[in-house]
């Protein structure tokens, strides 16, 4: 039963990582439930309890808002996103929540060809199934890459 | 079952990046059956639909050469190779066809032991079953880095 | 059971990882057990068969001993790990020894906030089982970088 939930978080990192990569960004958001929130935080402002954030997105329509600037903003950012997810610590489930953290790197590829670190940090997740489905109720992003060199357009 | 295919089809990638980063491109050559493509394409290419590729084998032979050749070429570009390949997402089996997709960066290591990102990209691979081994039929990576800093000597 | 004694290997790495870049060293000592090895080679000299390490330890002990020093150390060279590892290979057991290889790449993060590549390379384990936990008998990490541009004062 862990063994299988652990399985179905691992899935839906990846999951998560391919649609942003791919630029499906309307479909990535089927990967959150109504009632979730999505955060990217610097690692130091996390570590000193700073309320700075880099994204804040309280529920899911705050995300698709998101979105739909993205889809503005990135005419003047054309890159491509390419993640890469460590192996998932699976930290447990209560009340079925299922608590997850791993690391990532995202690479960013410009239109030149040109690929570069763009940024690195972890992941804590909170997990819950949704019509049968394993879907995000919290994401957090604390990036140890705070210094980001072009404009935070797409999530991490 | 499907768990035990996308395990499978998880541990002929990373076979497939140790061989390669090992410099054993001799057994690398075992994981592929006679009939197997293997092609690497710039992302912009390959979303454009554009024939240009990196490098474009269309059967075991060809990849066999291309392995030939590259004993003679890495002569005069001497590196290491370090694959990252991301989990593995499992797109489902046909007629014994294993659907498979990854994202990979290939960092090289030069003679005066200087790492740097080479290529980040992505796998899409249709994996078969060959006397109880799974093995690569069709190999596309779609490289996103296209401007490649040295000559493309080795698979990635 | 295979496939248990797999998975076991790949949560002891990805726990390895994440104690070093939460930076909790003294909880990643549990990690080892007693009679442990834990070696840092350059690639170049594993290949060569050099005794030349960047970092040696014979039994925990001396472990031990390095992350005190390390604790000195680092107040002068703040920084953020950030590990990537691959998936692992696992290559068999014997006589209760699991033999286990990966790579990995680590990212630093330093207090402005600026990531870059610090290492790749290999890692090649040998995993044994204490008191029901799966734990590092011997650990050698192969590092294809060995200009490293800073002190190494942290594990790989």
């Amino acid at each position: 039963m862990t063994a299988e939930a652990k399985q179905a978080c691992a899935d839906l990192l990846a999951e998560y990582a391919y649609l942003i990569d791919a630029d499906r960004l309307e479909d990535w958001l089927d990967l959150f439930v109504e009632e979730s929130t999505y955060q990217i935080v610097p690692r130091e402002n996390y570590v000193r309890g700073l309320p700075l954030q880099l994204m804040l997105c309280e529920n899911k329509n705050m995300l698709r808002d998101r979105v739909v600037s993205l889809r503005q903003a990135n005419i003047y950012n054309i890159h491509v996103d390419r993640h890469l997810v460590s192996s998932v610590r699976y930290l447990g489930e209560e009340s079925g929540v299922h608590s997850v953290g791993a690391n990532y790197a995202v690479f960013q590829t410009d239109q030149d060809g040109q690929s570069r670190l763009f940024s690195v940090g972890e992941y804590i997740d909170s997990i819950v199934v949704e019509d049968g489905a394993f879907k995000f109720k919290d994401k957090l992003v604390i990036a140890d890459t705070s210094s980001i060199p072009t404009l935070l357009a797409t999530p991490l």
